[in-house]
């Protein structure tokens, strides 16, 4: 299976591209998502109860805040968060934030 | 010398309003100048470059979200960041936020 990553992975942001990113609840659960696992997540898994270009605009927020990027898998578009990145640039910032995440963020973001 | 929280405290918002709050560089310079001291601060000190009507705006988001809240002294407003209550709410968010700032946030914030 191949695997490619597309487009060129973006530079980390700003803090504060950071921190708006992840201000939006559809793009906090997204990230939750992610979190759960180091591998690439199909675009499709990482929402609910929104339409396919919401989503692919999240997901271009997320990309352009550099928190993740996006990888072909077979011919299919999946999204790997850039967690050791992210981490690095600003340390405990991303992790604590997702820690602080009640558990029903995904239910809440679908409203 | 007087002192007197006005108005009522509010509730420690929700995280999503915390990082919306946040996402913000003139906000941001705000919560970074009021983390240096556990004193509340003179408005007048938080910000440069700006209005009064413009501080006020933001000074309302940052309290909105829980994040400060006004307190009079002497007859004069100041702000007084929440850190422990935020710290309660979402543990490491807001220490490692501030912790992750360029030294020159301020007068990046002032352009």
């Amino acid at each position: 299976m191949s695997e490619e990553t597309l487009p060129a992975r973006e530079p980390i942001g700003t803090l504060q591209g950071l921190l708006a990113a992840l201000s939006d609840p559809v793009r906090l659960e997204m990230v939750r998502r992610l979190a759960g696992t180091p591998q690439p997540q199909a675009c499709s898994l990482l929402y609910d109860r929104i339409n396919k270009s919401t989503a692919s605009h999240h997901f271009k927020i997320l990309r352009e805040a550099g928190l993740t990027e996006r990888v072909m898998i077979g011919g299919q578009a999946h999204q790997r968060l850039r967690a050791d990145d992210v981490e690095r640039a600003f340390p405990g910032v991303l992790s604590s934030i997702l820690g602080s995440l009640p558990a029903d963020v995904g239910s809440s973001a679908a409203h």
